[in-house]
């Protein structure tokens, strides 16, 4: 250990300019402006791989952004780790808000600020900085290594499921290592075991064949946005619980262990509320916040609209009115079966004054739950507890990751979610940070995980 | 009557003429680019009713357009006609459904096609040649005669209000006739004895203090459009009544006669189901549909928006929701009262999770009923049904027409509301035409009219 400490200590200061490097890149995946940034921050991503001591590292051009893959496979008969990271970032908007240029990073107590710094790019630089130290003081690694860079994380990734069927013989591995989430706080590091799925719908409901006045027909012809919002509403009871016959029929309940965990987590309550600015919650009745969110499926109004929205008023019944809704699904709902019972009810319930169209919205995917029996998941909590100095948390995710459902359906093997973002990093907002002293930490957890798998 | 039969016949060509060169301003008050064709058209005004015969001719200048009145007042001892009309008309959209241009009139099947051909330049000037062929045959009027015409109705008469108050004494009359109307068809004369009031109000809900990932919280925080399609759906029962309580309070019943009336006019609902696309009506149970458009009160919602509504989907929990509502009053219900009905209500609904902002929206008036014991009332139903052959059909109607309650809290006068349009006149849409037949026959009933008041 002591070359591999020394090399740690004194290349601190090269590897937070190799990070600072790869902040620099405005690779917004969102802006079309961005196009060759990110053409060139994924060329940069494979001169790290490449700098490290990866092989076989490929920028493979996609209909978007770039995929970059490498590997060192020179550890016969010990397991294989994919690890997955995104070079692409979340747009910048409100600018104003940023207290220093989003792209050029700025070192502040003890944090690099800078977007992208802890969602992704950072966490994942600590992936290859790990493997770089491993290969630098030792010549090897204790497993094979598969790195998968995407650049299109923060759009859904379009382009990645078709490349990881095109390409499951190459990246076949034992498991999946994705560190784009976050710890429960400063020296306390979480593990991730659930993710939510997630299904999309349009709803269309028509009326009268033209825009009507609403003093003219107003009481006589139903107005769609007035029974838009009645079917909306009956979605849900009073208690907060989904009232589609059959909506809760194929949700597993949560693991014993995992249950206990979370009733011990310390959650303020307080504290949460007062962050969002709201004086009190609201969902399924009979459930504690963290397990609404973690493993009870939701239906949410994305958006709704119809009629007039301008200044002062129009005495308009408008001839449609519109909604977008989203399911999250948790263990065991299929999003196909969802998306229809959800869909054969709207159409059951619809009065005959007006007409209804449901339509799936692309995207989405299937809940994941990792099991807590699985050995690299008791190996993780190990490692990081004895680097962290504090139990590592198990947690849930009420968001979805479609990747980690793509490598359990296209590859076969389970993802280690292991976050080292701080929940305070500003991540999708202004000012976003990386902890300094939670990467360097983070490095040598990892190079230790890599060792104990 | 044969001076004045032959006046009728031999200036009939002019006359239709002289409504065509009337028709040929574009004078849509909406439209900001139509100022100048507005001014031209109050000075038309001005010398239509100049050549009629009319005295103290006079342009006003308002904030927007002119007001244009004039008077005959050489009947001592008769009584006082305030005639209402509107010079202002329409927008023309969509320009490529019409089959001529709308400000290019043109003949054809006995009507004339032209926007504003019967709202309202065309019904105005019925009253103008009407007056015109007294004034050339007798040399006098049978009674005295005010005309207030404005070019602001369509875009709701923002500057009149204000005119009859600091004009009352110029205007004092005892009795108002509008000609902006509908027949109940071909030869059916109606006049109408009752027009809702209306009040209009802004709803925002608020919940968290920025946009949240609908992953991250849906299941956890109250969606404020979820918690607007809650609160606007518990408004009305299922058999379509305003569940708030005092809503229907003050609500006079419909007199008898008039009641009589609807149920036996020819209204065929099939028939009105056919015209707007639609399999059933919807509204408060109990009542004819004819009864909830003209004496029920009713809540609309008039525009409904939140979220996201671009293309494909977007997991978002919008931090407001918004509705704009307008609520249609009956006989007896005053809008300032109704107004706070409403905003209490739904202040005390809304569960502490979100928070309701209710703020009324200018605009909107008093409900009207002319009774019909009124003498003009039953003089004027006895002139039409001579003139046309036919029974004066009684309707009420589910719009406003401000300036009829206006004139009531003004002018203390009542209003004959005398509708000339044919029900198929495509008023406010493409194509808008006045059946010439009817226009003549209507010039000489208003002859009758005045004769007999």
């Amino acid at each position: 250990m002591d070359i591999l400490a020394d090399y740690l200590a004194s290349s601190r200061n090269a590897r937070e300019q190799q990070l600072a490097a790869y902040l620099r890149f405005p690779s917004i995946s969102s802006d079309p402006n961005c196009r060759e940034a990110l053409q060139e921050c994924a060329r940069f991503s494979a001169q790290l791989l490449q700098e490290a001591g990866l092989q076989e590292v490929t920028v493979w051009q996609t209909p978007g952004n770039p995929i970059v893959t490498a590997s060192w496979r020179q550890a016969p008969g010990r397991p294989t780790v994919l690890i997955y990271g995104h070079y692409d970032v979340q747009p910048v908007d409100p600018l104003s808000l940023w207290i220093s240029p989003p792209f050029a990073p700025r070192w502040q107590n003890e944090r690099i600020f800078a977007r992208g710094a802890t969602d992704d790019k950072g966490q994942l630089l600590m992936h290859i900085q790990a493997v770089a130290a491993l290969l630098h003081s030792n010549g090897s690694l204790p497993v094979n290594i598969i790195f998968l860079l995407e650049g299109e994380e923060e759009i859904g990734s379009p382009n990645l499921p078709a490349f990881l069927e095109a390409h499951r013989q190459e990246l076949a591995a034992d498991l999946a290592i994705v560190s784009d989430s976050s710890m429960w706080a400063e020296q306390h590091p979480a593990i991730t075991t659930s993710l939510r799925g997630l299904v999309l719908l349009e709803v269309t409901l028509s009326g009268p064949n033209r825009d009507l006045h609403s003093g003219t027909y107003g009481g006589a012809v139903a107005n769609p946005l007035e029974m838009l919002a009645r079917l909306l509403a009956s979605l849900k009871s009073d208690e907060g619980t989904v009232t589609i016959p059959g909506f809760y029929e194929h949700v597993l309940p949560v693991d014993a262990t995992i249950r206990k965990q979370w009733q011990n987590l310390p959650f303020d309550e307080n504290k949460y509320l007062e962050t969002l600015g709201i004086d009190s919650t609201w969902g399924e009745a009979g459930y504690s916040l963290l397990e609404r969110i973690w493993s009870r499926p939701t239906l949410e109004i994305n958006g709704l609209w119809g009629g007039y929205n301008g200044p002062g008023g129009k005495t308009v019944l408008p001839a449609t009115a519109h909604a977008k809704l989203s399911m999250r699904l948790v263990a065991n709902q299929d999003p196909e079966t969802m998306a229809e019972l959800l869909q054969r009810h709207l159409l059951a319930i619809t009065p005959s004054c007006v007409r209804i169209e449901v339509q799936r919205i692309a995207g989405g995917g299937h809940p994941v739950t990792i099991p807590l029996q699985w050995p690299p998941m008791q190996t993780a909590r190990r490692v990081l507890e004895e680097s962290f100095g504090h139990e590592t948390l198990l947690v849930g995710e009420g968001a979805s990751i479609p990747v980690v459902a793509d490598f359990a359906k296209l590859l076969g093997v389970h993802t280690l979610l292991i976050g080292f973002g701080l929940p305070d990093a500003n991540t999708h907002s202004p000012n976003e940070s990386l902890h300094l002293p939670t990467f360097h930490t983070g490095i040598a957890s990892l190079m230790a995980l890599f060792k104990a798998l």
